[in-house]
């Protein structure tokens, strides 16, 4: 198959389209009414089967309509192996779209159903996962303006990652640090019965969760606890600062350093063309 | 009536104002003695009204003086019912008023207290909805200023909106599949009873809540615990770099609406004296 | 006593410094070796003091040395008691620093323990309020530098103040809205006793410091207050980024919109006096 | 020993390398392949050693493997001495090696096995210390520009020194005043034992980690509680406005270093070519 065209698009403008471009044309875009039907309506069939996972997950309803949940999430699984079916014949590369991201997590969310026969316990409710492909609504709603700004976003978190990996170190080996300090301070007998838990331990603390479960009890115990909690409400400035910075440095709208040749002066946008005093072409 | 005015001002400027028009200028406008006035009496009664059912919902103040508390109840009530009645009176559009959000309120505001007797419970406690009203407090104290803020922020917030759906989105997604998989580690017996409950705990941690009521046992459920609360702790940054970001941007160069006459382009600097972009005069 | 002189500094550069001149200059200022002298002893009493009043109220300590720490008390008290008199006998205005606020806290600092025998309780325990005399610290640190970033800061928030009001009233709205529905979803049973009971869930709630001895126990509640963390998670964004833009904002090096008269260039900062690119005088 | 030579580098380029030099290139630079290999592996030491004691204290597993555990503790001790005595011994200049920050870090990190067994107790556990020594990692990783990076974020921090030293100030007097009060207000029989207890549950508050360990039972000490909860909720804005706006000021007009050679005085941007002061030539 050595014709030149992109692995996405399988339509070639100069014959009829096939039946698997038609097929493509709906599953994967959404510039078509057909295609914009087709992935509204995937997006409420996500959203249900996930709500029928959850249902199903409370006892009570469960003891009541647990036999139709069942069902039902029989049926979506279903179209959802035959919506990856297609998917993988219509496209035109199909390796490529089976290892892409979306690609595992359609993938990842119809096996559960079929594996959890063979499994103990509750392996069906994996099936969650689906929740991942709800992601794909940002395409629908014609939300390209939104994955611009996600990836201005992604950008600056970028932007940031030295000192963010910086920062998470300093976090890291504090509780390490904190976490043995605590156990040998407070001992099994408080709650700290080893460093794995004791890190637990300052982990909800240095993040302010504190829920309460396992307390110092001791004086120093309680000295040093008091000392990571001003430390973990005073680390948050430190990202939340580099990040703003960064998005606010992002947001700066940059000027050039061109000067007018006719007025001389400078303070020109980066997309001008004409002089914003004079007029002159720069 | 096919008088033309603007639906919120019934006074005409070439005749002697009615008494309706006397009527609206006291009860809707803040910038006259008489209005003023009943502006702050009306405050101090819709705080006090608050007071009464706080306090009425407190069993042993009610035990001493409920009988008291009740009547100062129907008392406001029969009150707001009488301003309410005037506002539509005296207000040229009264369905425009009745339906938007401080028509809405105001009665919402009565209508409880009417309802309760038919009701069983403590309905009619939802007249507390009158805490709603004290947003009118912004007009009485010369607040010009602080409602222009408040719009700087919405509109910051709204230009942020984008970021911040992806950020949300993400955020929901996390919930539900860190809540499924809790769910599946923990089980029912660590409190972890259903996948709803499980999504509650996962918020509680997310946001740094942390009750302590439901709390991970097992060595796996408390690493991913910890895993979350770092994520969460680590969230918070994304929206305040943005929100700044965009404050920060608002406070800087200001731009003029000025459409360029040439080439009918925008986005001219406020000292901007010819087109950047076709150098005609601006 | 008509001299002219100001209400802060009685000395008279034209006639020699009498006692209560030396005594002004010792206790009330910073800057010759006495001075500081003076007012390093006197922070170190009132650490100590501070110290006692705290050893004081540990039971254990106190069934050991109690007897010591009650003398140590009025040890310091007195030695206050004395500064306090030189203050007001030393300074030319005695009144107008009995009233200022370090003469109020210089007071309260020392009332407790004389009053405390006629009071029941552990009332000479209030006089910790002492700690708020550690406030005279900045003066002595050379923290001139200080004062002006802490006024920097003060001037930020006073800038901030709309903004920062408009958001608190929407939480204290909020708070109150947001008990009143709780206490009728959960009732008295489940801990919701009271709406003042409510609304202080509802503050531990959306500052997310989350105790947990009140919490949600029926399903509306837990999913009512995951919308409250949530939005309590969301709001702390808010008055960040106002103060964080603001602080920004008067951070910025502000520049003159003066032209060289010479190379007619752009961008010179307010201090500047000759141009930085030929180095014509502005 | 007279020769002139850095303390870092002992190598001189006029003569063959001896043992030592070479000795010191593997141990200490990290820019030959044999000095990054070793750089790896003394990573993954560092992080299997730290690995050993924290599987050390946790009971079950050192039922099952305890000897082998304590066997791998004294292994990577021993090594660690190794490490130790060599890098004392190529280094030119031992004693700066020995009470640098790296320096203290590698003894502390290798005295707890020697010590522990005179000690009583789990003294040996403080070899966890070592997880100090991953520090070491930002300079294998070509950290670099991450060590850059760190250097302008202790900038920001050390700029905003003043403001946060108030800020912290204000936080302290207020924990000292506030646990006061609540010891006051709730007594010993709700919990609030002492002062020192009352400002760690104050403490707990303000960060908001709330343990619900220790929380107040009256309607007066709720009150309170509420009003430090706001207040603590409030007061992370601050800080984090400080180091945003650093970090921002950081990112944005670059001054050089240059002084003025005619008046002396610093402060001129980067594209200066006089001085904005006296006009002179940069």
């Amino acid at each position: 198959m050595p014709r030149i065209r992109s692995a996405e698009s399988p339509r070639k403008p100069d014959h009829p389209p096939t039946w698997r471009d038609v097929c493509y044309e709906i599953i994967f875009e959404a510039d078509t009414p057909a295609g914009k039907a087709f992935d509204v309506a995937l997006l409420f069939a996500i959203l249900a089967s996930v709500l029928v996972v959850m249902l199903e997950s409370v006892a009570s309803i469960e003891a009541r309509i647990g036999q139709t949940l069942r069902i039902a999430e029989w049926v979506f699984t279903i179209l959802f192996t035959l919506e990856y079916i297609l998917r993988l014949i219509c496209v035109r590369r199909p390796w490529k779209y089976a290892l892409s991201f979306y690609g595992i997590v359609d993938l990842l969310a119809i096996l559960p159903t079929y594996i959890a026969p063979f499994l103990p316990g509750q392996a069906h409710r994996l099936t969650v996962i689906r929740a991942l492909r709800l992601l794909r609504a940002f395409r629908i709603f014609k939300l390209a303006q939104m994955l611009t700004e996600a990836s201005a976003l992604r950008h600056a978190i970028w932007a940031s990652r030295a000192k963010v990996t910086v920062f998470l170190s300093v976090v890291v080996i504090s509780v390490v640090i904190m976490g043995s300090a605590m156990h040998l301070i407070e001992g099994p007998d408080n709650g700290f019965t080893s460093i794995p838990q004791s890190m637990y331990w300052a982990i909800v603390t240095m993040t302010t969760v504190g829920y309460g479960d396992i307390a110092p009890q001791t004086e120093v115990g309680k000295a040093l606890a008091a000392i990571m909690m001003i430390m973990g409400y005073s680390m948050i400035i430190v990202p939340t600062g580099i990040v703003s910075a960064e998005l606010a440095q992002a947001a700066r709208k940059p000027l050039t350093t061109q000067v007018c040749p006719n007025c001389v002066r400078e303070g020109h946008d980066i997309d001008a063309k004409h002089c914003k005093f004079c007029g002159a072409e720069l």
